[in-house]
Order: C-alpha cells, then sequence, then structure tokens
C-alpha cells in the first residue's frame, strides 16, 4: 500500500512540478516565446529581450539548449551566423506556457494591476 | 521605452509565475485532481489522500477556499455533512494543470524514473 502511495503522488507531481521547473525564470519564458515565432539570431533575440545581457542570454540559450529545448545552428560565414530555434520539445511546452498565461491572465493577474 | 519593456515582462510572466504558484505544492495538486472527478466529502478525501494528515487537509482546504479554487458546503445533519467542490477558477485550473503533466510525462519524467 505503501509503495502504491507513493508511486501515486509520484506520477502526479513529478511530471508537473518538473515542467513548471522548466518554465521557471522570466528570461526562459521569454527567450521561448520568441522562438515560437520562428528562428531567431543571437543579436535578434538581444534586442528583443530589452535589458538581458549577453552573458545571461548566452548562458540561458545554452542550458536550454542542454535540456533540449532548442538547437543553436552555426553557419560558417564572415561574421559567422548562429540562429536559434525550438525543437519538437521545445514548441511543446509553447502550449503549456499558453495554458498557464490564459488561465492567469482570467483569474489571477487583473489588468488593472 | 523602459515602461514598454517592464509591463512586456511583466504580462508575460506574472500570469504564467502566479498559475505555477498557485498549484506548487504536492497536496494542492492532488486536492485539486480528486475534485476534478465530483463533489467530495472530508472523509473522502483524507481517505484518498493517503498519508495527509487531518491538519494539513483542513489547512489545504481552507486556503484553497480562500484562492477561490473550492467551495465548503456544510449541511445541518447528524453528524453534520461538509461538501467541497471546485468552483470554474477550479475546474479551468484542472486543464492547466493536465497541460502541464502531459508534458512532463510526455519529455521530463520517464516512465523508468
Amino acid at each position: 500500500m505503501e509503495l502504491i502511495t507513493t508511486n501515486r503522488i509520484d506520477d502526479t507531481v513529478c511530471p508537473i512540478a518538473r515542467t513548471a521547473e522548466i518554465i521557471s525564470g522570466k528570461w526562459t519564458l521569454l527567450i521561448i516565446r520568441d522562438l515560437a515565432s520562428g528562428v531567431k539570431r543571437f543579436n535578434q533575440l538581444e534586442r528583443s529581450l530589452h535589458g538581458i545581457s549577453p552573458k545571461t542570454l548566452s548562458e540561458r540559450l545554452r542550458s536550454l539548449e542542454e535540456e533540449g529545448i532548442l538547437i543553436r545552428q552555426t553557419f560558417a560565414e564572415v561574421p559567422p551566423r548562429v540562429e536559434y530555434s525550438l525543437t519538437e520539445k521545445g514548441c511543446d511546452l509553447v502550449d503549456v506556457i499558453e495554458s498557464m498565461r490564459n488561465y492567469g491572465k482570467r483569474w489571477l493577474c487583473n489588468a488593472a494591476n
């Protein structure tokens, strides 16, 4: 019985907790949202994410790449071109983020706030 | 420009962060899931949520009631009957939780873990 209980809780909580973990952090969310509309270069992301430092943007991009959320492609041009795009795992996350955003907008964060 | 930037980040992050906040905590998730299948009495929830203490269950239920996620109805019987059900705000949350769970199960928590 103890085992069943534990499994039930793990099965319910683990996937939700892990998803929440991935999307925590404002830059992560904004990067995923920007890439949801298509491939972007480093400079485009930097311009779009007002206030992010190149160092922080590099770190966030690398960590999302390690998580398999996005792909980094380098083209041997002068100057070298680097492009970022969402993987299937990243695209799926956009739907989750949108459903949380819609819920929050409807019930938790009033336009007046 | 500064103002626009701040608004954009707030508008993106606030609803998502607030939603994540509400659904954090394993008992909260399990209570909402149990109520998603219909009205429940205190004892039914206690039996279903193996391992929860009556004190913790009371506290979680009260806090979800204050958030407007569930309704508590008391019936003047002997012994008194108390029933809990989801509000519209609570029902809407079930969809968000399901989308996070599906994502997590597909991409983050393997059955083998």
